[in-house]
């Protein structure tokens, strides 16, 4: 087994953090974005997709998409649980999961690809009208973000989730586009603050 | 238990078609896209993404994000399987389910909600540019998908799952952006003359 993997990208991240909140430990084979190499003809073989992360099994199946990956990992050892026990559980997590990453990460990168020149050849054609038209759905999100997280501990519910680790990769990411958490949403730094201190995170 | 439902749009088509599958029967609460009864301030206090589709329980909770209604009932009631059975097959419907929504829905939607003068009031900013690029993107994926097909009878594998639902509803809907499966795209047009059939496409 081996998962394709880069450093400074977040949803590589995504993956090592849950394996090691897992315990689980896989080589990982390193890909250099800003050479391309996802976008090379060996890489292409295994991820048509030319997207990391991606997860080689012995026989040759790859996976691909971070949340498959996790998903995968979570069904072959499901403790610690990270996608929720009861249908309701599992319901929040995935609800939780899919509005940070649509909601945030997606206009965390499209701010990234849109507007930044050392992205031209990653992101083609770039549109700077759609990098800027995504900044305000940030800052709206957060705040949405930040009142959720008065009435619990974690992004889905009382326990840490798949959803904790989207969240927290994502706002880290935030430096890459020069914003950060505005100082009066307490509630996301107090959260922010605690999950920093998992061990996992150093993945 | 109520599910808060547009008949036009392609996300609650995912879930009426889920449920048709499933068997199970839920009343629908319309809701007038076109008529911005999804921004109303009674429904923001049901789902504060002022999204459709969105489940309510009858303890007041509220579910919303399509897949995330999908697995709900997938939990409640594990047959007919969709969803995958073994972690890989797990992984593989995950991984299409994703990549179908994230390659080829996304951008269907982004055509439509930024190059359709109809879409104004509910995409703002409109990006004309960010629409046009999306085009190349749609048949880059559906060539994809193509050759996908051409080794297997469903999109995640030898089963139909939530993944193929994803797919009929997106291609499905592809006509409101006037856009169709080109005619060499065999399979594809294969595998849809097949899904289409199955009485659940009604619904």
């Amino acid at each position: 087994m081996k998962l394709y993997d880069s450093s400074r990208a977040p949803n590589p991240r995504r993956v090592r953090i849950f394996l090691a909140e897992k315990g689980i430990a896989v080589p990982l084979a390193p890909v250099d974005l800003m050479k391309l190499e996802h976008k090379s003809e060996a890489f292409t073989r295994l991820n048509p997709r030319q997207l990391v992360p991606a997860l080689e099994l012995d026989d040759g199946t790859v996976i691909s998409e971070t949340i498959a990956i996790c998903r995968y990992f979570e069904a072959l050892q499901p403790e610690p649980n990270l996608f929720g026990r009861t249908p309701l559980e599992q319901a929040m997590v995935e609800m939780w999961q899919r509005r940070v990453e649509l909601e945030l990460l997606l206009p965390v990168m499209s701010v990234l690809r849109h507007l930044n020149p050392a992205m031209a050849a990653l992101e083609v054609p770039q549109v700077p009208a759609w990098g800027e038209a995504n900044k305000p759905r940030i800052s709206a999100f957060l705040e949405f973000l930040n009142t959720e997280l008065a009435e619990r501990a974690f992004v889905a519910g009382a326990h840490f989730t798949v959803a904790d680790i989207t969240a927290i990769v994502t706002i880290d990411f935030m430096r890459a586009i020069r914003a950060e958490v505005p100082e009066h949403l307490t509630h996301i730094l107090r959260w922010r603050n605690v999950v920093s201190q998992r061990p996992s995170m150093k993945a």
